[in-house]
């Protein structure tokens, strides 16, 4: 590691997905010209980031609390879970504020190529929130793609032998769109025309 | 300053050029499942660039020394001073290793309508290095924009009352370049400073 204070910032920079020599020289250079206590407050965040983030015991979603705002919420109705690939997808949903139950978050979606099984997920965890009898429906909120539909149709054989409805969101979404990135509108609308699987 | 570590990070990314929502939010759960100590590496590299970073009292660049390791080296001509705009343009420079002389970086360049005036650059630095006699030639390199073409035009004038020469770079087709997709601008000033073959 050189201790050249620029040259260094600029290959931590570099490790960042999509930032290049180019851009974390820029980057850097701008942070150099910044109001003072730009870059401390960019690192303090970091450094909180890393030291605060857990994963809620219920939904495995992350966040500062365990067990997370979301589950801790009295007001959520505890008998819907809507089940996603990432909490980026959970983030979606609460943008649209038509789901007012909780979650579950699986951290991926069934990949045998990348080597991602059905023990790399966070099934366990969620066939453990439906032993008591509380949930009554399970909505399979994976993405569109291969390996969304794969675990939604992975999950949807597994359940079947629960007491418990399970459906999926509606193809409202068109196919290859990621749920991180879809609009209010279009996820509400796949919400509300879920059907049993 | 919200306290949820996630959004803290968001917020903090954010502030940096060309980062919206979006990229920011990506950047932070590539943080999140990234190798441990990731987000803790850039954060210190972060921090030691803004505690680290200063001025060269000389030539006016950005690094960990004063003098900077461009000014202290005794191989470097110091009778030839190039003045560029940027620390930026100093590696541009030092990048294709033609030039062995000394640099002067201004941190601008003249622009009455961002209210940048000579006063901003660090013009007066430049006067003071060219005081003792030893530099014999100074090299407008500043940048071939409005901006930069002014600066050298009054860098130029406020010089020729002092014993040095004074050059400017050449401007026309960069290297690899096909006339047919060339710019006007550059295509006429490569007319205008053509020579005798």
């Amino acid at each position: 590691m050189t201790d050249d204070p620029i040259r260094r910032a600029v290959a931590q920079l570099r490790r960042l997905p999509g930032v290049g020599e180019k851009s974390a020289t820029r980057l850097v250079y701008w942070l150099l010209r910044a109001k003072p206590g730009t870059a401390e407050d960019i690192a303090a965040a970091l450094l909180h980031l890393a030291e605060n983030v857990r994963e809620c015991g219920l939904c495995c979603n992350l966040g500062a609390a365990d067990p997370c705002p979301l589950c801790a919420n009295p007001t959520r109705d505890p008998s819907v879970i809507c089940v996603v690939e990432e909490p980026q997808d959970v983030h979606a949903f609460e943008r649209g504020g038509e789901f007012r139950g909780r979650y579950h978050v699986l951290h991926g979606a069934l990949s045998p190529l990348d080597g991602i099984s059905p023990d790399s997920l966070r099934i366990r965890a969620l066939l453990q929130r439906l032993t008591d009898g509380t949930v009554r429906e399970v909505i399979l909120a994976t993405n569109p793609t291969l390996e969304g539909d794969a675990t939604a149709l992975y999950l949807g054989r597994l359940l079947s032998g629960i007491d418990v409805r399970v459906t999926r969101l509606a193809h409202g979404l068109s196919v290859g769109t990621e749920i991180e990135y879809a609009d209010a509108a279009s996820l509400a609308r796949a919400l509300h025309n879920r059907r049993a699987l």
